[in-house]
């Protein structure tokens, strides 16, 4: 199995298979054909099938996929089985509210460490993590190695901050800010949450719904 | 100008021009060819040419775009210079750290009420907006009438609060819930908002980066 040419498009499908086959898991569903579970997802079957050969194939003509089986695949796949060190760098409201709410352990990464560089966040204890000052990430990434952060400081700051982590062996960044890491550093790897630019495709959309 | 039939992915595109063009506009840049906008952008000239054509086409041949009229038409095209009234449902951590950091006003929508079920929530002010009982929603929406709704609540209520909101007139979904609201109600525009989603993507691609 290869997971080489896989377009961006199918990659993103796959959390929503994953979350969907673990619904069905738990709610004793055993067995689904493509066709079902097409129907339960609003994708065709068609599209199913073929994003899921794109990984290997699972399941067997007319009878379908096994849930649980299918799952675990699709899981190991994403990396559910693992985790990579990630810190916060950025404690504020938005940065807290992921962090807390969001379970990171079953998603592929731990957060380890927190940074920010505001007096009345430096000591502050999230999550049960305390606050560390930015200034000291360099002697905290050499102790601990974390292989990716997660962003969530004003853009205006993002480029000394993307330098610094990437000098410092961080190459995996979940972006909450408007800087283009990606543009900027072709190496690496980056995910985009770009609130802001997700409502205003909202508006354009409510705007244009005649 | 005709905004029938354009792809997707084309409208997911245009906050990224809008965002960038007041970048450009607010460092002073006046005037810039799809060359020059490109090479900043990381997209191809020929891509920016065929994303604006959508819209009509803006710029000449051999002179490039206005920054502040192409940022300003754009604008307008997402919606930016309207507000549409829109409440949150569910007061958490998230919610309340959406609607603190994000300036809604200047991306198509106005919050005008917060909603939660939880006592320890209604009455609490946030963003200068106390929240409400979700008990007393349908009383305000027959008096306020929003058009849209953030929806930030557990996937297991959404089904009753989606269905209630339809009803009261409501069908424009800022939905951060793994309830597939455009599946269950065709006729809703919706966009979604799938932190998990997201970060399991960023683990697939952290570990097939070989």
């Amino acid at each position: 199995m290869t997971s080489q040419n896989i377009s961006m498009s199918v990659i993103n499908r796959l959390p929503r298979y994953y979350r969907f086959l673990n619904y069905l898991k738990l709610s004793g569903v055993t067995r689904i054909s493509s066709r079902e579970l097409s129907e339960k997802m609003g994708l065709t079957a068609s599209q199913i099938r073929h994003d899921l050969n794109c990984f290997g194939g699972f399941g067997q003509q007319g009878y379908g996929y096994i849930v649980s089986e299918l799952r675990d695949e699709i899981g190991k796949i994403l990396g559910v089985d693992k985790q990579a060190k990630m810190i916060l760098v950025g404690a504020g409201n938005m940065g807290q509210a992921v962090v807390t709410h969001l379970d990171f352990e079953s998603r592929g990464f731990m957060i380890t460490g927190i940074f920010d560089n505001s007096e009345d966040k430096i000591g502050k204890i999230i999550n049960g993590i305390p606050v560390l000052d930015w200034q000291t990430v360099e002697e905290f990434c050499k102790e601990h190695t974390p292989e990716a952060a997660m962003i969530c400081i004003p853009t205006s700051a993002c480029k000394s901050v993307a330098e610094k982590l990437i000098g410092l062996g961080v190459n995996c960044f979940w972006n909450f800010s408007h800087y283009d890491i990606a543009l900027h550093y072709p190496g690496t790897i980056v995910e985009n949450v770009h609130l802001g630019d997700n409502l205003l495709t909202l508006s354009y959309r409510f705007r244009n719904n005649s």
